[in-house]
């Protein structure tokens, strides 16, 4: 299922000079979003360095497969992501070649574009916008909050848990987010209240493009389902745990979470992330074995995420004084992880429904069973029980205007160039009047 | 709020001879829809007795606003409802105008289409579907089955209870449902296991097309909400429910109900509604008031809708029989909901979550207080503990293959001519191998 070829080969440099040291976007990485420069027309680009390759412009070069340029012209990845793997991973080829070789540097470099000149979008139209449950350590620390003794629900280690989110809200790096307000019920309180939530949390995911589809009535075997995966980002599920813990009964979290949701704007592709796949770590013994349709002996070798993940917190008084942003939790994904991408996906179709190209899945927070690795200030402040404490001495139970939360990833292993997924910022605004 | 004026005029009559006694759409109604003829494409029509007008084939003509012509000659009604309420009232002044009155009928008239030779499609695209719960019967009756001593959880009186579902499985019309599989747990088995779906239900609801919508960040308030309702729809909420029972904790339902959402075609205008509106029913003693943000002196006198609804089920021997679908629920609108359209659209705004134009809003499943009034399986055979006896002897706890279930609506007032909402159908069949 790994495919390691030489668009990974260590050895392999960009002519792209600040290629070769970056974190994030070295030529072994190359994932795509999508850019405007001024106000020109949203574009496909890919990240090379500190440099976008504009793809569109790329296209008038002739050096593309002319079956992919109605695609890749277009303002938006949906119908690039609805060609498959196999296109996706021809196109890295002919990326990495072009941007290594020195052959056709002359036709490519007039089409890189600095990133700090551009503004990004959301990679795709996201149709449907659904969030998981996956992060067993979550799931158990938030269960523990209502019921110490059974904190798992029976289902849980049987079905990968999810629940449709809000794709209108869903918005990329950089925008602000306003407070929302809501209804709250303070425990003691006889009515609930409307205002602002005071309880606004980040939520740390890793959020799952679908590349081609199914038809409406057709399932995903678990076996096919790592085919249907575009690409993957860092995704802020923000969350009013105020307006959860009132409104979630009996349906699930709604104007909660609906509000916005954040992504950082490069698409990391499935190919970039063969080098950092792992086995699945083990059930614990005892764990019941998932049921055929979510059983596959390929993912279970390199189905595991080597994705470490950080979040970080910036408070208004830190930027004012210039400390750097204080680390909120650190730890990889697949440790998190309970269930894996293609589980998710194949899950997702096991009932007929049909997924789109760009539709956007999220894992559930990620939490690790470390204390460092706690994926939203409801852990980490144990339901606002227990404050965090900053180094500047400003105390935390939840998010407080002005807060800016900042979530980064990189990948490295034994024999790989480290890669990296870019950021997803956001700033905490004031409620509206 | 409501609108009264010589479009409901029972005196009028239409040119087209079969709207005057249609039971559906009479020139009073004048709904809007998206219809094709053979492989054509799809576009704009209005329904008008057995025919539809061809409204792109009218722009054509002159007779419409030019600056209504963009959104009207499209293929979906997206940009008509984001144009919203005051140009919906003044095209249906037009399109009433031009089917009663003979001035322009040698220009209109070659704009008729029979029905019977067009196929329905969705009338927009969906954006985001919502569905909410303000049926309280339904939740007093489902709940039952769970918490016999306190059906309602508390929230239920203080909150319009919601969560998102899935947008790309909504169809419409006749397309037929496949029966789900998925995971299903016995309450005697120690395991859950994969196959059909052994309690697929209908679910009778409204459904609600939000026309201008509201900005990220912004909300609606409770005085605007009617405003941003472009029209209703009758929408049919299939559900697996031994799917539901195991999954839906903690975060909702998810694969047990996004698998199909099937709705009627045509878009019955706030207008076309001005008519059945009523005083919204008092709530019963004890029962909170609504808090400010959902509190609305002209939502009580006008919200309630006088929408007469109704079920009907046709078994495959049923119809090789030749025998009359059974009736299987009928009820009003306004006695099974405890919650307003406009209160529906204002909670949903209330935290800033942005509406647009298309979006579906289900209000959940509408019975009444009466078991002729149920709107689900689940109530009438009483979680399938005492199977439904049809007429030629089969019985029914959950749907069987072959089945189709068919919703219609009806409004009727003293002083109106009765308007309808077509049909929603839908035929079950075997689950896929």
């Amino acid at each position: 299922m790994t495919n390691i070829d030489e668009t990974h080969d260590p050895a392999r440099k960009s002519w792209v000079a600040t290629a070769n040291h970056h974190a994030d976007f070295p030529i072994q990485n190359l994932p795509l979003g999508v850019f405007s420069v001024g106000s020109g027309e949203p574009r496909i680009g890919c990240a090379i360095g500190d440099k976008i390759l504009d793809v569109r412009g790329l296209a008038e070069t002739g050096l593309l497969d002319d079956r992919w340029l109605p695609a890749l012209t277009r303002a938006d990845l949906n119908d690039w992501f609805a060609r498959g793997h196999e296109d996706s991973r021809a196109l890295r080829r002919l990326l990495s070649d072009l941007l290594s070789g020195e052959a056709q540097r002359a036709a490519v470099e007039p089409h890189l574009i600095d990133q700090s000149d551009t503004t990004m979008h959301l990679p795709c139209h996201i149709g449907d916008y659904t969030d998981f449950y996956v992060g067993i350590h979550h799931a158990t620390n938030v269960g523990k909050q209502f019921r110490p003794d059974s904190p798992l629900l029976p289902n849980y280690k049987h079905v990968p848990i999810g629940y449709h989110g809000r794709a209108s809200s869903v918005t990329v790096s950089g925008q602000p987010v306003v407070r929302p307000k809501g209804q709250r019920k303070q425990p003691e309180a006889e009515a609930p209240e409307y205002g602002p939530s005071r309880r606004l949390d980040y939520e740390l995911e890793l959020g799952i493009f679908v590349g081609r589809g199914n038809r409406l009535g057709e399932t995903i075997p678990i076996g096919k389902a790592s085919d249907h995966i575009a690409g993957y980002c860092l995704l802020n599920d923000w969350s009013a745990r105020d307006l959860q813990a009132w409104e979630y009964q009996p349906l699930g979290p709604f104007l909660a979470k609906n509000f916005q949701t954040s992504i950082s704007p490069w698409v990391i592709t499935s190919d970039a992330l063969a080098p950092f796949r792992k086995a699945v770590p083990p059930r614990p013994e005892g764990d019941p074995d998932p049921l055929p349709y979510l059983s596959d002996r390929a993912d279970q070798q390199s189905g595991g995420l080597g994705i470490g993940l950080k979040a970080s917190l910036s408070t208004a008084a830190m930027r004012e004084a210039g400390a750097t942003p204080y680390v909120l939790s650190e730890g990889e994904a697949d440790a998190a992880m309970y269930w894996s991408a293609a589980q998710i996906v194949a899950h997702h179709a096991s009932n007929g429904c049909n997924l789109q190209p760009g539709d956007l899945i999220g894992t559930g927070t990620l939490s690790t069973d470390r204390q460092s690795g706690l994926g939203s200030l409801l852990e980490i402040s144990k339901g606002g029980n227990e404050p965090l404490v900053l180094p500047n001495g400003e105390t935390r139970s939840f998010l407080e205007d002005g807060d800016e939360l900042t979530l980064s990833a990189l990948c490295s292993a034994d024999g790989a160039v480290t890669i990296g997924f870019g950021t997803c910022i956001g700033r905490v605004l004031p409620a509206r009047r």
